[in-house]
């Protein structure tokens, strides 16, 4: 691999590849999200990006619309083209055998384990490589798949929704609505970007929620988050639904819970014994897995590791503050979009995040990613200092 | 009067009186602030602002500038001109005197005995008059003159710096700071617009604040808030420090507080008999001031009864979430600026604004009227919707 200098054409390119990239946002899980550029004399010759898993790669996509002219082009791509035989053949082989002279990738694939291999078969059939123009850029497209095959742990963002003064819901439990409908739908964005969402037993017993994608809340305008706004799912498809996860420890869930009924899977995390609920629960349509306790609950480090396991690369929490709350305390957070709705809910009502801190020296510091206006609610994205 | 259509030219000049207004924001109290634009066949031929209480005002200043050219001129103001003698003869005789043609207000006086003189003082002498050009933008500059005017009332300000979770100090009282120093320079330009600030003699023994406005803290660059960024005090002066008013019913201000041995004047507002206590912090330098006690504590709505007459438009309070939070709850507070840190401190930290509401129909609304960041903060404005 060459240790190159990037033009700014090689900039611009890796810059379209990277906006391909992100159509893919809503669909590709439990696959990447990976767009790709084909040049040829400085003309973008193909495009492709990959949409769903089990599909076409966006090498793929691309060469199949460059044809012939793949000959001789570079391939711009915003994640190392793939080396091995997965429900698709190798993308570096695709590569090889369309003649391209050039392969720039943004990044090396995350998985330690295969990193710099589609490289090598690359230039062992004589095709010039170069790595890392825009990597920066490329990482945020696919924040859980890269932590997953990093660390086996998915990226965890936690989404509360609260008054100006941080409250949740009244002492009397009464929560409903604290943001507007523009805030409500523009959740349903996050939902369909993750493979699953973690939800507590007691938000399921106190409120009822299905925590499904709805197309039909689909706001028609979204405050310039990628895709853009007028995008909607390919081929006329339904969404996705993500895996729906309940901790609830000692199997509390009614058999009538709504979730239980919705498109998609839900699973119940327990650490309970009592196989005669297992079977209602199973019953009634869950999925069932028994967890280790930490302090009688189920271990969420733990929770972690069995979706890492199951493909799950970003994880959605949608819970009350006491579970919530022991996410961020135990820092298995990685962001939190908190909606902040123009009220005051007063100092009795319940906190957004209940956990407990001494000193000023232990508050967690937080880097803020994104602020926007929806309505009159405020987004906020923020990340961890660590 | 006219019942006016206004015109594109007339929106142009009445918003250059406008922008001039605001150039007095920190300097004209207890006046408001007023800007003063002449035109003549479609020129400018002069400008004028309300500068310094006691000092030329706004249409005086313009009509100087403009000399002889004012003879025929309209004058755009952003307030009636005033009819009455204060410490400066009334603009409508010297808007007559400068033979100008015609006066375009964006707003009567606030004050219901007095509006509409100016204008028939003006119209009497055969001047054209007409008002309400922009009125909504002209209300703006003075929320605090405008108020007091017609309730007798200040404006009340609550400031706030609080983590994201909605806390402003720990359990066991540690505060200093949640916010970064650029957050807390802003603070200078709040406290600079007001003619008094507000705090508790609990704020007072625990924090022992200085309160005051100290321009080698006035920050280089504020994000976009008028007047612009290269503002400075007029003709090299000091600022105009506002008056530090504590809440302190019993009388527990340290006689060696920062606070009594800062420029400009403190009031102690207290319900005590004590005359010992009384003598005490006057001889320390304080201004003390009986008021009526609701639960034994100061009656907020007296206190603001009390600053009004003062000649206060502008009130900030800058307390605890105790006293804070009385303001609110007794809902006497017009705007609330709130300055959050990206920080978590925690559901057993301090709240906010302490108090109480039962139920979410009591929630109080509010409506977000700026929004912007400082640095890693962000400022968030917010008034009430009553």
């Amino acid at each position: 691999m060459t240790a190159a200098l990037f033009t700014k054409a090689d900039h611009q390119h890796m810059a379209e590849a990277i906006r391909l990239a992100w159509r893919g946002l809503y669909t590709t899980h439990p696959n990447p999200r990976v767009g790709c550029v084909l040049v040829k004399e400085g003309q973008i010759v193909g495009r492709g990006w990959h949409q769903i898993a089990g599909e076409g790669h966006a090498e793929v996509n691309a060469l199949r619309q460059a044809g012939p002219a793949a000959q001789g082009a570079t391939a711009y791509v915003s994640l190392e083209p793939c080396s091995h035989h997965g429900k698709t053949p190798p993308c570096a082989e695709a590569l090889i055998q369309a003649g391209v002279a050039k392969v720039i990738s943004a990044m090396e694939d995350p998985n330690p384990r295969v990193s710099g291999r589609g490289h090598q078969l690359l230039e062992s059939a004589g095709i010039q490589t170069a790595c890392g123009l825009m990597q920066a850029q490329a990482e945020q497209i696919n924040p859980g798949f890269n932590k997953r095959m990093r660390t086996g742990l998915p990226w965890v963002v936690v989404k509360s929704a609260m008054s100006v003064d941080g409250r949740t819901a009244m002492a009397n439990g009464e929560s409903q609505w604290i943001t507007d409908p523009a805030a409500r739908a523009d959740v349903q964005r996050l939902r369909a970007r993750v493979e699953a969402i973690i939800t507590g037993v007691d938000t399921v017993i106190a409120d009822d929620p299905s925590l499904t994608v709805r197309p039909d809340m689909w706001p028609q305008a979204v405050a310039g988050d990628e895709p853009s706004a007028g995008w909607s799912w390919p081929h006329g498809r339904q969404p996705i639904q993500p895996l729906r996860v309940i901790v609830d420890s000692t199997l509390r869930t009614p058999r009538d819970a709504k979730i239980l009924q919705q498109p998609g899977k839900t699973l119940i995390a327990h650490t309970s014994g009592d196989i005669e609920k297992v079977a209602v629960l199973a019953a009634a349509g869950a999925e069932l897995t028994q967890l280790p306790a930490v302090n009688g609950k189920v271990d969420l480090n733990a929770l972690l590791l069995e979706l890492a396991r199951r493909e799950v690369n970003e994880v959605l929490v949608e819970a009350g503050a006491v579970l919530a709350g022991a996410f961020v305390q135990q820092q298995l957070v990685d962001q939190w979009v908190c909606y902040l709705a123009p009220k005051l809910m007063g100092s009795s009502a319940r906190p957004v995040l209940d956990f407990d801190l001494r000193t000023m020296s232990q508050a967690q510091a937080l880097h803020l990613t994104d602020l926007r206006q929806i309505g009159q609610d405020i987004r906020m994205t923020y990340g961890w200092s660590r």
